[in-house]
């Protein structure tokens, strides 16, 4: 399991990291880990999972699963074929995945049963208090208007960081809590851990970037 | 490219054809396809695409692709994703994952710039001869209330296999015509090529069969 | 606003309910529940919205809104549209129309900003308290595989109802709770009152009725 | 039916167009429609379908359908509901409500069999020439990035149009061809007629005008 402060990188369907790519970024980030020990884990299209697992060592999630069982369902995420893959966790409801409420409820039921870490994204301070009630292992507040943005969340609205931890935790104790949009730098990433969140979800700031290297070392240079 | 008469096995997300069991059924048709000389491939869930394909020559088909280029969509399946994981077609608006039609069409077009075959299913007459248009490398006419069951498709309902083949001739001269919902063995194909189809889709009838190899060899009992 | 207990009526759209028979309905719900006291409330197509409020008193709801503003939105179901058509309220996440997590928050604090009463619709005890986290005025649990059938949440599971009551009120203590599915007749109702609910939402079990009148009158016999 | 040149107007879910305000953009049709002999036809929300119907005398659509039948579907826009309520007919698949292949089918053969105009909404000259094929009464071409904007149609690119036209004349003789995004005014309406359409739809050009008279007696000013 990821221990506090952790960074999640969201690698999306971009050219930079589809394939071989998504390999690179995974070997990248476990390099850093390891010197670091730093938690990280990288969340890859469903079809890069196989290859990543392979030669990587840290976590590597899946970006999304339906809320489906082992049947008829073409060209839908199983839980158990990530697993199978090699996954040992997934995002859930992504703000370019959205899911509806009975489904988060039986997506993070079901990972839990076979033992996927569930990481649910949320839009702002009521939706993160609703999705606490489900008891996943970590929640990452985003807000959708921020998202692949220049301004980081914790400089554009560090208010609904602080309100997310402090709703959450009225229902909620052990939930890890990270926040995400726009965050890019070391400073992003120390204020998202002053304001209470135990770590930072993020995708563009990594994967668009020219030395991905740096990026991810300065990330974490103020810890 | 797949020739006359074809078998394409949809696996789903069947338990019985999830990860390794994918690849062993893969393996399978690779065998049969050698043997007999009959073109077989098969549509696997997206995470068993990278494993499939280095170990097996048959085309792997991906079970859907989304109508999206490279960028910011988490959790949705980019086509040049399936295509770096080695898949050289894709099923596209099965019964279980229909598509909007501005969707189909971009779909097709998206799969055709990067060299993907095209399969797309419709569930009668009507939609067969609307999908003819755009000029997809196959259509497979399954009528959605007798997927899954017990009577083939070319039993329960030839008319609506011959009317496909004609209805689409008017439209479209090159297309490849398939038939499924019900198929499971020899006769069953057999027929459909006398009704004027040129191979069959088909996954439950071998996927959950305790024989696959039986069923797969009697299938092209008849060529 | 509805007060304990309370019945109210989604008439979906069925034949017996579209139309001039939504009229029929709600004119015999106002008569009864004048006579009565019983506070009830019948949800009726958007479409037959502004005829039913211009002949009937008791609250008129729509079956649904969609979470959008004034705008470019072609076909979808304004809020400030069903309001200005005379609705009181609004279902919200009926299990016939499920909507995404953050869309029930924007739902319902757009119904609450205009002055819709919401009642929103869950499917198991978890999304009953992550619902109650937004406050709305009422939660209606109801089992969907028990919706439509012939036996009343009340017998075929009271353990969901209690539960639901317990869990939702250790976040929220003055939200109404409703239970539905399979409720027929007045035992069915006085039971999910001795269970904790306030009232029951149904649909099937007065609109398919031969003698609707008869059905209604005996859903409030017990009171 | 509408006759050739045809003016059909959208009005979305605008306040502009919302309960009373609907009414009276209707009015304004009717009168123009009376003095001027032009067929005119306007889309209004499900919840405006019976109070516009009881006072104005040109066709009353809807804005969409949904692929139901009577029965148990709350919240979803009934083909028999609409029509109850007195529209003649309806907009389908507009690019704000986009369907599902097989679903665009259902509605079309759903509204002919109880009597309801078809008008299908399409982006691009290849779904024209697909939904051509189900033979709806009309079919309506918008690109997407044009619709709300400045610039007309028949401006930025007439060659849809034309090719469209062509297109579909391949296919079907018969059915009404209009056109439709940044249509302003009666030189917009006049290219349209040139290139080879019979009406356009329209919607923000007239809705969010100031002077909606002035703007409704343009369009058609140079027939």
């Amino acid at each position: 399991m990821l221990k506090s402060p952790m960074i999640v990188l969201n690698v999306k369907t971009y050219t930079e990291a589809t394939g071989m790519n998504a390999l690179i970024i995974a070997r990248l980030m476990e390099k850093i880990s390891k010197e670091t020990g730093v938690s990280m884990a990288i969340a890859v299209q469903a079809s890069d999972i196989t290859s990543c697992v392979k030669e990587v060592s840290i976590p590597i999630y899946a970006q999304h699963i339906d809320p489906i069982k082992p049947g008829s369902n073409t060209g839908w995420t199983l839980p158990e074929a990530v697993k199978a893959a090699g996954a040992s966790g997934t995002l859930i409801n992504h703000s370019e995945h959205r899911l509806k409420l009975a489904d988060i409820d039986t997506c993070i039921s079901r990972a839990r049963d076979i033992g996927l870490d569930t990481l649910v994204c949320t839009n702002n301070v009521a939706t993160s208090k609703a999705v606490s009630t489900f008891s996943p292992m970590m929640i990452a507040i985003e807000p959708p208007e921020l998202i692949g943005g220049d301004i980081s969340v914790t400089t554009a609205d560090p208010d609904i960081v602080r309100n997310t931890v402090k709703a959450v935790r009225t229902i909620n104790k052990t939930v890890k809590i990270l926040c995400g949009a726009g965050v890019k730098n070391g400073k992003d990433v120390a204020t998202a851990m002053e304001l209470g969140a135990e770590g930072v979800l993020l995708a563009s700031g990594v994967v668009k970037a020219k030395d991905k290297e740096a990026v991810l070392r300065d990330l974490i240079s103020e810890f």
